[in-house]
């Protein structure tokens, strides 16, 4: 069965989500990140980078949510389109989520909270970065139903895993109607509920050995 | 024809490498990054987040430049494995850069020479993160010649523009034998080369209108 290393993260989040929507079996092993289980020997072996999450599909052991994402919708010819313009959008929009987006949250979130001492342009910096992102995303969905154009992809998994965790860098929602509205989609999704649901009890559970 | 809007700029550098390589004839759009032309109108309308490159292929106009890479590579199917453990291994290298790498690189070499005060707590997170980084390439490259495995591909071509960059974030590849070997194998191609004469043409060349 497939396997997941994981934790209620942002990243982490995305990966069971696309396995509950594509209706793939797989097993969730926590890596407590609270306590730097992820920094352990035992799972810098399996990803030296020293990140969740992490999949195992029989012999291959997969690192970067996204690079994952890919995987499984691959694999199962479903959530990506398979070819013109449709699917550039959704790669588009799975790096702008890589390299924009994702960076933006996590430094605000960092200097906001857990920077030992103030760092102010630091911190302005990432939050109006955050801000000029969700204000980019805004805008898209003011013309479409989801990421990548009217159906929903991999590319609205990648941006859930951090919108759902914006209370981490102190963003809203609020002044983003469409952000809003989407976000509200794709959250009363059954396979999203139950993929939280099942992370969410990770954090609840006994560390795993 | 192909036109790739851009500069010389380490994410820029990516497509035409890839187009060279390729064997895809295209015309370069000087976009100058130095006076700000990237958040201009006419710019803006074609990418709404101000960032070179972006590609006009006949009706696509497509932006980031891993999902450039993708796109070129499927097109002509070259420069990304089909399948397999293989092309699963290039998406993992093509969301590493984005999401560790250049944020990494761009993030130290903002706080090192741009910050209009010092944030001494930030650039040494970069610069740390920065150097975690290039040691785990270096890492990967013992035991592999190229960044997904045995093959050139676009993972190779996406973490070029940042180590072809790297005096800007203030980074050396000297403690990195592995690395340095790998620098130099891909700038000894003939694409690479020819790709990078055209970019670097467009910072001497007057501003186009």
């Amino acid at each position: 069965m497939i396997e997941v290393h994981a934790f209620a993260t942002p990243n982490s989040v995305k990966v069971p989500i696309a396995l509950e929507e594509l209706g793939l079996p797989y097993e969730l092993k926590a890596v407590n990140v609270r306590t730097g289980a992820q920094k352990e020997q035992a799972f810098v072996t399996l990803n030296p980078n020293g990140k969740v999450p992490v999949l195992v599909d029989g012999g291959l052991v997969l690192t970067e949510s996204a690079a994952i994402l890919v995987h499984l919708a691959e694999k199962t010819g479903a959530l990506l389109p398979t070819g013109g313009a449709a699917r550039a959008r959704v790669f588009e929009q799975l790096f702008f989520h890589a390299s924009a987006l994702s960076p933006a949250f996590g430094n605000a979130g960092f200097f906001k909270r857990f920077s030992p001492e103030p760092q102010p342009i630091a911190e302005a910096r990432f939050t109006a970065e955050a801000e000029r992102i969700l204000g980019l995303l805004d805008a898209k969905l003011a013309g479409q139903a989801f990421m990548a154009g009217d159906a929903f992809t991999i590319a609205d998994i990648a941006h859930f895993g951090w919108l759902w965790r914006r209370q981490f860098p102190g963003l809203t929602l609020d002044a983003r109607p469409n952000l809003s509205r989407w976000f509200e989609t794709v959250m009363e999704r059954p396979a999203v509920q139950r993929a939280i649901a099942r992370v969410e009890a990770l954090v609840e559970a006994p560390a795993s050995a």
